[in-house]
């Protein structure tokens, strides 16, 4: 065993932490209170912040672009995009990277590297044709649009995606959406111009082959924004959250990725390594947290002495220590596993399962050690569970997450229970 | 022992139940939603909904207005004000009233019983002199004007009232009020006219006699309310906290109440009941949570069950049901022990610690059942987390009044505590 | 409300905690050290105590004895057997007097209040013939023999009753019982004369009218204790918990309980106050474990402190206060509701899902606070731990309590769970 | 990062576990219950099994023998002692070795693997001199005798090591040791005839330099076994814990080990990789109950559904998988630190305080679905209870380990918290 990082990864690690320490945090705070004021101005606060063009512009000068992108990738990317490339890193060397962007809610962006953009490039790499990747992939790791994925629906529970309302019917060589979409993330960017869409197109399909994903330019006729979602009050800007209607929207069939029925395949090999990167980045995110938390509950005094050693504050400071390097050898164990076996459907469950509640506790205890500041805009920390909070929701809840883990760990004993129930019954 | 309610409350509490159920409840969300809009549409958020005047009309009609007045003060308000007087309950009788409230967000305006008011009412009722009486308690008792509370402050931990560092300096027929305060609930309403600010009167008297509360104008020369906050991303209208600047605010001195250095004994008095009523609405607040996830998760279906048949959903149900009926249980003894003995320091420290992370709990589990909507703003459930993780704050943190159970609870043991530490020492 | 006790209720708590105080924790000590003793030196470590003895025949005489009676008999009871037949107190009246005796683990024998002996004795006064009152009740109200329940067994899931493998068939006018029982109480004791015996006498009939309940003389011919479990390493002596066959063993038919079939109806009866009693006794036990807690802690040193003042101690121990507390009130709410509406099925269930889980906890942090000391048989937390830990099972595990909250809780969504399924089936 | 065992881990881990399951298990349920029945009998529970002699010697025929010995002492003590000698193991390697070892409770003992001996053993190895290896180290490695550690004292809080009061003086060439310790593990085996006393040898000293450690011959004059002492009830033969007092016990200064003063130096080197092997040990521990949990519930039926598919059960199973896993992963890391750089002080505090927590919760868990056989002998889970129970006092209770993560955590803020402290001081 070996728990070091390789040296590409500690090299890249080191290079994120930095560019994020110098370049993007002095800036993070202004970014963050600009949109504030714009909201209260009555200004439009989804407007593109130069400040974020430039520091992306920055970043990919330093050859931190696309880092999310698979080894394997690299060299026909590399050959064609120079830069855009990524710097072709297994899932275990994008692990302690993902993390440092954690740290920040808009270094996911900055190094074009944020939720849902990577998946859909990810998707359109591996499944989409030649001309799709044209038109949609090359602007996109060029970071010159944004994209969407439009699966959740309001009236349904989505955690079961045999409950997907939506449809995708194909008629002759046209592909036809209707449905409602929400908890879209990224519509609110003005440059998000592409939503990658998932419908039932065979409803009498075996229940892998009935759904279909098509790219739904943002402009065609018929797509519509409802509104813009808050997740526990946070807008979640310059990304955000949407509800997005399709009324009769026709498009090309060949916008249909990787031909119809293909979802259910296509989703598999998309959240294996989109699920590592949220786990990690929310480690990043406890961090942050855990860090603001021993500065101030160091830096405050009560009763006489620093807050850090009032009741059990160091205890609850220690466990969330603990907690956060437990769930950190997790994540890089199933990364680890995704580079070594191609796949860790089970392990990527437990984190799935685990990492956001662990998430959201050690926030939630950084929250109430900075008091009434904690639950103010001063701090990241509102911000930062609405974060956590949301991923024990988003890509399936916790439960769905942990009945996948539980079924697998059962499989073994399966002869057992269906014997006593045979033997139940024969009673 | 009797757990039944006296006719008296049992006649409010269904008074009351209807008024929110009939009258409220189909305007709750139009109001909330149009303040959504306001605010995203650029204009006032703040301004008063005629809808709540009218609703506030109506109540005082049905004399459900001041309910909280406590017993004992119904005699001369009711002779003075009618129906302002309010109906002369216990903390008891009171408290499944305030429960009732507690399932709205608006009610608590509605009927004239919403903190601060409360509260500031009870200290002019107390210690007011019959200047302040006439000039501020009647009005408030009228609802024609709100409150605000000030004390606590941006730059120090609070919870440690030795900490504080506003000041108000009395210089000859004057006091002079210099300090800033933030987490002043009411600030944001149009018609909030008057705060009880707390500072530092004399920094060399003993810590109980060192600060004063003092009647200041909002619109007194040098009082700026600097911004609304957000609690958990939300503003919390229509009353909101704010962060007030107090910048050599000069006074009549007897605009102190009860004299200068009064400060404390004054909010030992106001915080026994408030902390009732508090927790009391929190207990609806978490039956408000609770009903929504038997109705939710009863309605949807995955995977082939309705939700609530899913892994240990049931089991969940059942524990915030229980969790729920202890902690009214525990608050409902606290009134009472008010009542009979005239205070229940630590009994109030007890529910103060635990019915918030109770009310916390519940609401987090509702809202993981509604999916992706209970983190939107179609459901109160964001706004009723944000409202309980604040009371894990407001009023002092759990970890403060948790230690108030514990030195009550370790009383007796003192004597041993002492003489092992000596023992100690001379080891 | 009134959560005073009744003048009854406060003086026989006052008398029984005196009693116990006095008499009985003096020698407590010896009593269990004594059986240690005997077990190690292999003599019989189930040999009555006649110290034990000698504590019955005083409480007996000091009116402390058989309190546990039910109020309604203790009128033809006290003309019968005068002191014997208890004092007529309600569920709620008998709660506190039930958390004294909990303090002890003999306390309950000692005034003849003890589990299963009350169950077994209510069983008796409500449905045995006047046949069955003479030989059994009269001696189990006198105290001179003991008695066992007979119901769970090792080779199935005794949660669900309807999993029952033993027999109680009717052959003309004897009744024959076989089967395998395990956890009944009171075996240990050379006193234990007669158990009452739970088994299958009709296979066919409805599931509430499948079972019946006989009454068993331990020394009928087919009877066999095969050996006394141990409970997470404790035997629990004097009464202790044994494994009972049953071979062929034929009584008279007389020695069913109100007739064949009636076992189900018998036992709704039986188990409202005697999870009640469970409850309460286990608030007392967990009183004693914060008390020895809060003592321990408060008279041992390290680094430099009382132990108490170390890290999240104190915080720990009001939270027990807290937890215990609620818990109380749960339980007096669920015994006043049995005396008001004579019934409270779900509130008993909630009690027996929450009380013994609070006990548990409870206990374990004293332990933890007396270091080494705590699980040694120097303190009495090991055997608390594992009377509280057996009572998450007894009776119905947790997890079945919870059931039957969560579906009281749950009838009023019912309909809407029917329709949102049927419309599910209907897609 | 490599997640996989070395290939030498990998083969002695399937070797030992072969061994487990086919040597091992067949046999431990009868030694089990032979050692039970001899209690009962009032036999002598102690007497060495011939079959844990016989399995012992098969083991070392195998090379499944000290197997604990750390790497670097492979090459003289293979030299002088052939297989005695161990493998050479890194803490890494030897990690999943006795992970595998701590699915049965005798299998340490029959790899001659067990706690206290290899902690012992160890500090011979590094410490001892000449005279004290040939005369206690070697029958150790040889397995002919066994050894106690004399640590914990009943009279102090022994989790503060300046609290103990045993004592070690140095008189002319000889050392006179006083006290009483307990929890001496090993002390119940026949063949323990040395422990390792850890006492105050120079009060005046510098803390670190106040303690020695002293050889001391079990059968030394003044050297007396007070009793053997139950933890939960458990006597955990054939090795237990003892109380053992020291009364003038006279030995020449030479059984000192590395002279007076040296004890805390001593304790450091020892305690690192001891912490390691328990917290593996549990590790395996939690495994065994967590498959028994899987086995059991899977083939029992309640309410016509396997137990497993009941309520919250499946979501347990998945929570305790993922906590395992999390766990194992954070004491490989220390195991892998501890070789790397050659201390881990925080990282083994953060696994102590980690593991048995975790343990405790998941062994409880299976205990529960297990019904009331669960708390009986018929499983291993009461004991494996015990085990992992005392582990959370054993080697410094959890907080005292929360603290040291604490300290290590909040040292980078230290500046912070003590400026804060000397503003408040000079207000």
């Amino acid at each position: 065993m070996d728990f070091s990082p390789s040296p590409r990864a500690a090299e890249l690690t080191a290079a994120v932490r930095g560019f994020i320490d110098t370049q993007i945090a002095p800036l993070e705070p202004g970014i963050h209170a600009d949109i504030a004021r714009r909201r209260l101005a009555g200004e439009d606060p989804w407007a593109v912040d130069p400040r974020i063009t430039e520091l992306q512009a920055r970043a990919r000068e330093e050859g931190l672009w696309n880092l999310f992108l698979p080894a394997g990738h690299e060299g026909p990317y590399a050959e064609r995009y120079g830069t855009h490339g990524g710097a072709g890193l297994t899932n275990s060397d994008y692990a302690p990277v993902a993390e440092e962007m954690g740290r920040s809610f808009i270094a996911p962006l900055v190094f074009n590297c944020n939720a849902p953009d990577t998946g859909n490039m990810e998707v359109l790499l591996k499944y989409g044709s030649q001309e799709q990747k044209d038109r949609w992939l090359d602007p996109l790791l060029d970071g010159t649009i944004r994209s969407a994925f439009l699966m959740t629906e309001p009236e349904v529970a989505s955690s079961d995606a045999s409950n997907m309302a939506a449809t995708a019917r194909v008629e002759g060589d046209e592909v036809v959406l209707d449905g409602r979409k929400w908890w879209s993330t990224g519509v609110g960017h003005p440059d998000c111009r592409v939503g990658i869409f998932m419908g039932v197109s065979d409803p009498d399909a075996h229940r892998y082959l009935r759904h279909s994903m098509v790219l739904v330019p943002m402009d065609a006729p018929g797509v519509r924004v409802e509104r813009m979602l808050t997740a526990q009050g946070v807008y979640d800007e310059p990304l955000g959250h949407g509800e997005v209607s399709l009324d009769g929207v026709r498009l090309p069939v060949e916008n249909i990725i990787a031909g119809p029925g293909k979802a259910a395949e296509i989703a598999q090999g998309r959240l294996g390594p989109g699920r590592v990167h949220h786990c990690m980045r929310l480690i990043g995110l406890s961090e942050m947290a855990l860090d603001l938390a021993c500065r101030r509950a160091s830096g405050r005094v009560a009763f006489g002495k620093p807050v850090v050693n009032l009741g059990g504050n160091r205890e609850r400071l220690a466990e969330a220590r603990i907690a956060i390097d437990q769930a950190r050898l997790l994540v890089q164990h199933a990364a680890w596993k995704l580079d070594t076996e191609g796949q860790a459907a089970v392990e990527v469950s437990a984190i799935k399962a685990a990492v956001p509640k662990m998430a959201q506790k050690v926030i939630d205890m950084s929250l109430q050690l900075h008091g009434g500041g904690g639950m103010s805009d001063d701090f990241p920390l509102a911000g930062a569970y609405a974060t956590a909070r949301s991923l024990r929701l988003a890509d399936g809840p916790d439960e769905v997450h942990l009945g996948v883990v539980a079924r697998a760990m059962l499989a073994p004993y399966r002869d057992a229970a269906a014997s006593a129930t045979e033997a139940e019954k024969s009673r």
